[in-house]
């Protein structure tokens, strides 16, 4: 089969590789039925993350189970499955806590630029749909094995509540099915911080009350006059950098909470200013797996569209276009058709 | 009047300080019934944090009222009033979302351990008892203008909840009252790291349900080996330092919740580490004020008795001899009588 390998920043090829194959009994294979580039696979293809040697990329699927492992018993081959970027078996205490993407028997996802993907733990992570999802459909059902569920986790963990105000720091894909989160779960002001017009379009589609295009101190200031003063209750930082944080943690009134789901690059955290700021915070891969009965039902019965985010669809072996044009910001986030 | 002052690394004295006045409306002057020494004025005391000037010290108080400013209108001369160690209007936006300890108009108390106290904010900081304490519960009801309130916070911080299982780190006044708290909130295990014996002693007759006194890797271990392998739900960090904090971190498990109250002295923390944890953190100076009129209750009631966590009680013109025997660690907490 052929798949998705970076060999280098800006350097990403589709090429052959071994076909996947079960590995234990509580493995599936699935056949792609679409696949996407992720904001974090840019890490890798510029080179913030280092590149050893060449290597499969990708980690959102939704697929058709071809086959499975003795212990996967409850899904067939032929059905249609989606399932979280961090596998998990759905039984360990940490699952059972509601945190199945730290799982004791995590792992995650990393070959699903590809025509087949072996899914570990496919017996607690793979979600089946009752049957096979319109086409129209599978762009937000996609979205689910990661981006949205990530924007879900990171307004569940900025504690989103209805009537609260909520700020959303980056508007990559995360940050707009964070917009799309923080409407569902009655936000009744969503402030995205964007400067990209096309994409603050895309967040006033999911949402979004208002726009703030200013950044640093002047964000903050900004936030500060639609808030009381004092600040948002809760901010969803989706990029991950020292900026996006400092900006995130500042934006936040004083007992406010922040959600953190742009995996940290280079962010250190001073122990006395956070005390002061009486700030919540919690970060971390999002526990995607809990919330897809939940989110499949809410994309099959129309209430949320994700898919939107898709601005830019490729045949999969033009991976390499996608992850281009994302880094580039043409695109928000790259759809992959086998 | 009289009152202690610093005037260097363990140099407390007790000498004639000019009488407190009324300088605002919103102020009043108390007579100090019984006041103390908390483990954060042994920063000063033990040189961590610089002494410029010769300071006058202490934060914690209950009192008579003596005269009140015209602003100060709930209670009357006469009246015995409990106060937070943080000043606050009690109406502005922080306030009013129950973080009264960064009110906008927020002052630190820091003149306490004094014959005559003056309360800014005194029209939303002071709350009055119906009628005199008896003698008895003066100790405990003194803890809640700040150790037995911090304790609480950071019980509520952490997150803990009826039947979960929340780690105490630090065994000072602050981490006993967390032990109180903790009880009173419904943890059904309670597992306080120490290793003093007396302490230890008064963790288990406030609740604690275990007694860890290893620290640093063994420690974690430890706490890892009585909850399930993945750590404990909420952890009470009332220490400050960094190996605190990394004990706090690293005792949680995915998804559980860190309390941090004690002032932290030269900690920073890994943005990506704490992603990874999924732990919940929240911190700052304890929003006493909301809790007193329940704690007083609790109190008055007989349900709680933090004032046990004086083990010493001297004049106040011998202040001097607490901080010393606090600082050598003979002491958990000194109570001081004019």
């Amino acid at each position: 089969m052929r798949g998705a390998v970076i060999h280098g920043p800006g350097d990403i090829r589709f090429e052959e590789r071994e076909d996947p194959r079960i590995l234990h009994p509580t493995d599936a294979i699935i056949r792609t039925v679409v696949t996407c580039v992720c904001g974090s696979d840019l890490w890798a293809y510029r080179g913030t993350d280092p590149i050893t040697e060449p290597t499969p990329m990708g980690h959102e699927y939704v697929g058709i189970v071809e086959e499975t492992g003795a212990e996967v018993t409850h899904v067939k081959p032929g059905q249609f499955v989606i399932g979280s970027f961090a596998t998990s078996d759905n039984t360990c205490p940490n699952c059972l806590a509601g945190y199945q993407s730290n799982c004791t028997h995590r792992e995650f996802m990393s070959t699903c630029q590809a025509e087949y993907i072996r899914i570990p733990n496919a017996h607690g992570t793979l979600v089946p749909t009752a049957e096979m999802p319109d086409p129209e459909h599978l762009p937000s059902l996609l979205t689910l094995s990661d981006v949205m569920g990530t924007g879900w986790y990171a307004a569940k963990a900025a504690e989103v509540k209805p009537g609260s105000t909520a700020v959303v720091v980056g508007d990559g894909a995360v940050g707009l099915c964070g917009v799309i989160a923080a409407k569902e779960l009655g936000a009744d002001r969503i402030i995205a911080m964007s400067r990209h017009e096309p994409r603050q379009k895309l967040a006033r589609a999911f949402g979004a009350t208002d726009i703030v295009t200013e950044r640093g101190q002047d964000g903050i200031a900004r936030i500060k006059e639609l808030t009381n003063g004092v600040g948002a209750d809760s901010v969803l930082e989706c990029v991950g950098t020292k900026q996006s944080m400092a900006q995130a943690l500042h934006s936040t009134r004083p007992g406010g909470n922040v959600g953190f789901v742009g995996v940290p690059h280079d962010v250190t955290l001073d122990g006395q200013e956070l005390f002061f700021s009486h700030v919540g915070l919690r970060g971390g891969p999002a526990p995607v797996r809990g919330y897809l009965p939940d989110l499949i039902d809410r994309v099959l019965t129309g209430k949320i569209n994700p898919g939107k985010v898709f601005d830019l669809t490729l045949p999969l072996d033009q991976v390499a276009q996608g992850y281009q044009a994302m880094d580039e910001r043409r695109a928000i986030k790259a759809l992959l058709t086998p």
